[in-house]
């Protein structure tokens, strides 16, 4: 799968590609990432959050998540049938079956990242208390099939949101992404700075790269996680005023919130400590 | 929602019923609970396994779940479709909109339970190696919208597998579910001992309750989660060798493994305490 059979002991693979089950060294430094983030932000006396696997429907489709990204995003769906229903289906649930033909999509979908978790929570308010800093952690899921290391299906990011004006807001991310940079640093880790390039669907509904504008407001730090790849691990995104109209959260009775994020991907971090520290 | 307000504050609701965020306090207790747990079964040389929320959905199929709990299972779905089904899906793409006209079932679901993870690791395989205590962790979904104090639909349980014999196997669990009980009586926690009684979708698929020999295989340790509530906090399950033929997992060449598990509903336990604590 890799080059690197060191860097392969962290995880066990699984049936499915992208999904994998850590091992206990392995959590032990994901616990020590944890400690050290909160040691980061602590300064800013953030209000802290854990957060389950599955958000609303609602929240996601309010986020503008679906019109993006409808290719990553996992929703969940149930058997909502009856006895009756069941007792014709029943029979296929074997593996491989057709049992699943009546599911019916539920009020949840799998959170594709932490940060929307917290945007409901300051929603629709007259108006919001702006300047506190959010630390939010959950599970993620994207829909992307890859037996890639680190490239995970499904992944856990732990993630620093503020709202403030939309200088407020740049100057944190820009802070952020410097002072991350240089805790990297101190970790033997060598980040570079890019600009992110997810494809998504645009208003043509073709699957396309992002404007140059649109790079600028996600910026990535990259590093090694093996010995022949190097991945994101440490995303920096300032919103604009996206968030804000979209959840009706405002500074003041005119203007709407802008929002920034700081995304640490966690399992990638502690491939990148580990690689550092075989090095 | 309830009668005792103090128990509210452990968590932020949702618009979704039964999807909680949690505080960093109740985190804390939970860190707790899980380092206790640890310690309970060190001197077993336990193997731990760190899981994701979602499974292989075979996984799910062969263990014979969706059989019996067609209506707890969350599936994942997405939307697989090209840009030319993209665009005509895109203008619903809205909150209640009809874009997910199209999702199609991907291969994993939700784990409904932690110790799934850990049968495909000894599957298939001429014979295994039992005797292995296992601890596994993930976050468990199960379909059952509801308000009710602890009972989440998104929740985190911390399981003890272990494989053997049919004798020790059964002898396993009992001694666990003395074990663990005594443990909550230290946390000043009076735990009662009662058989399962959740419903599942039998052979005529009706639904229906255990019989009196299977709820024998299932117990649970109920305590009081606030001053008019009791829950199912731990579950002592023996499970035959239902997992051991389904999975093919051998104790000799003539034998199936028989297995056994101790689960930990980790919300519901750091209700428990923070309850106790209170008292």
């Amino acid at each position: 799968m890799h080059a690197d059979p060191a860097a392969a002991s962290w995880a066990q693979t699984t049936p499915s590609p992208g999904i994998v089950l850590s091992t206990a060294p392995f959590e032990h430094v994901i616990g020590e990432l944890r400690t050290e983030i909160d040691d980061l932000v602590v300064e800013a006396a953030p209000v802290t959050v854990i957060a389950p696997p599955v958000i609303s429907r609602d929240t996601i489709e309010r986020a503008g998540y679906v019109e993006s990204f409808p290719h990553l995003l996992g929703t969940i769906h149930n058997f909502d049938g009856d006895n009756r229903d069941w007792g014709s289906l029943r029979a296929d649930a074997r593996p491989g079956g057709s049992w699943h033909r009546r599911q019916g999509i539920t009020d949840v979908v799998l959170a594709p990242a932490a940060c929307y978790h917290i945007y409901p929570l300051l929603a629709d308010k007259p108006v919001n208390q702006v300047g506190t800093t959010f630390v939010v952690e959950c599970y993620c899921y994207r829909h992307e099939p890859t037996a890639e290391l680190g490239r995970l299906r499904a992944f856990r990011m732990r993630e620093l949101v503020y709202f403030g004006s939309a200088r407020d807001c740049s100057d944190w991310r820009d802070h952020w992404l410097d002072r991350t940079r240089t805790w990297l640093t101190k970790l033997d880790i060598a980040a570079e700075t890019r600009m992110a390039t997810d494809p998504f669907f645009g208003p043509g509904a073709a699957l396309m790269r992002q404007s140059q504008t649109q790079q600028s407001l996600k910026l990535e730090l990259v590093a090694p996680v093996s010995g022949d790849q190097q991945q994101a691990v440490i995303s920096g995104n300032y919103h604009r005023d996206h968030f804000g109209q979209k959840f009706r959260i405002r500074t003041s009775a005119q203007r709407w919130a802008h929002s920034a994020c700081i995304a640490f991907g966690l399992e990638r971090l502690a491939l990148a400590v580990s690689h550092a520290r075989r090095a």
